[in-house]
């Protein structure tokens, strides 16, 4: 999935924009599955399968795998590279430093083959960012207006510009994008629908991964409404747990039909 | 080193505000040191032991650790094993995710022991940086005003306040960090000494985490001059290598000596 348009056949193949979220927390997965490591990658193979015939993207979380020390390492290669070569993977790392070391952060994540894309926190600028728009066909979504409440502090302060701080971010971030052989896209949260217009004016062909719909509450038609077609919609929390009385994977195999069915209207 | 009075007590023995960055990049060791994960262990060991007589600090920065993968978070808590106790220890990952995301990053680094502090960056507001702020005794120095030269492109935009927003970040988590057990810090690159007047003015008592002297060009005195007594002014390159046919350790433990004697001028 090295190019925009392999992702948008995909898209329109599945009539899906549907990413699952890989946040395994081993407080949350329930009894009896196990929550040593190999119950833990049992869980969320068996959630991505479920999930398989809706969705078109999955995006682990690092956070969750790092949590578990170098196994937990261990454990995101082996879910990697069991992961099936149509589902286009985003390692979700919110890296980001100065120049020599954003490389060594690409390296260690965008040099793992299966992946195809990254999350990036613009906070440093141009050199945090551009080693990872340098490795050939890979994906590097920047944090642009996040899902959570904290959005608030910083990415939605005006700057003396009249724009917003996200805007910025958006706006530099194409032009830094331009001639590179990586591919740019945006992380812009389903919970600020008043905003989307905006992230489409300044990046009106690229690629949004959008967070914040369902646990956050985020309306999934607002978002395709302003965002279609090149969205990537991820689920994490809502698809992977489930009632304590449920199949949690035919609950997540149900959950997934009915958020497809939803985006298949806009087909 | 729980507390600030700690930290400062320390600073006032060794007459030194030096933390040694361990940036390893097997790239950059050289020959005859081998680059396998014993070696650069051992590489790394002999260096934090040639300056210890004249550091307060270390720096071990995650990306150089991540891209070795499994082995690489193996070596970063046996190099976190081997270090003296009385070593102000950063682990310096440049995290943040939302809240839920936050917390597993929290864990996965400011649970291991010896680990005293943690960067974070600051781009995704108040429930991202909050969870390394609940960790008691642990230190979160957020990103301010980073060495890079992309520290322009949105830590130095203005807001309509008329404060930039590294300004806004600093207000911000010194008011966060109010009542929590954790305690706060800032990055501030040594390469704006233009603007360290305005960091102490937000900030006048809060410990900074000071990096750009040496290989980026930032002047030590000038850093002193504003910051001390509450300064860690990182070298890491300058440190780590030396030239062909020095014996690095050797030179390493010149370079501390002669940068420990400038900052003793100070006291």
């Amino acid at each position: 999935m090295d190019s925009p348009l392999l992702l948008d056949k995909l898209i329109q193949q599945k009539k899906s924009f549907l990413c699952v979220g890989l946040d395994p927390d081993p407080e949350k997965i329930p009894k009896p599955w196990s929550t040593s490591i190999d119950g833990i990658q049992e869980y969320l193979i068996n959630i991505l399968e479920s999930t398989l015939p809706y969705s078109v993207a999955c995006k682990p979380n690092l956070a969750f795998f790092e949590v578990l020390g170098s196994k937990g390492w261990d454990l995101f290669n082996t879910i990697l590279s069991q992961i099936p070569a149509d589902v286009f993977i985003i390692a979700d790392a919110k890296r980001g430093d100065i120049g020599n070391s954003s490389t060594q952060y690409a390296k260690a994540i965008l040099n793992l083959a299966p992946v195809n894309a990254i999350t990036v926190s613009p906070y440093m600028g141009f050199d945090s960012v551009n080693p990872f728009l340098q490795f050939s066909n890979k994906w590097t979504f920047v944090l642009a207006l996040t899902s959570n409440i904290g959005a608030e502090d910083f990415q939605l302060q005006k700057l003396t510009s009249g724009k917003f701080l996200f805007e910025e971010v958006i706006i530099k971030c194409q032009k830094w994008a331009e001639g590179t052989s990586g591919v740019l896209g945006f992380v812009v949260g389903a919970t600020h629908p008043e905003h989307m217009e905006l992230v489409r004016k300044h990046a009106p062909d690229t690629y949004v991964l959008c967070p914040g719909v369902g646990t956050q509450g985020g309306d999934l038609q607002e978002v395709i409404k302003y965002l279609a077609p090149r969205v990537l919609i991820n689920l994490g929390r809502h698809l992977l747990y489930s009632d304590a009385n449920e199949d949690p994977f035919k609950a997540a195999n149900i959950k997934a039909a009915l958020i497809q069915a939803e985006m298949a209207k806009w087909f």
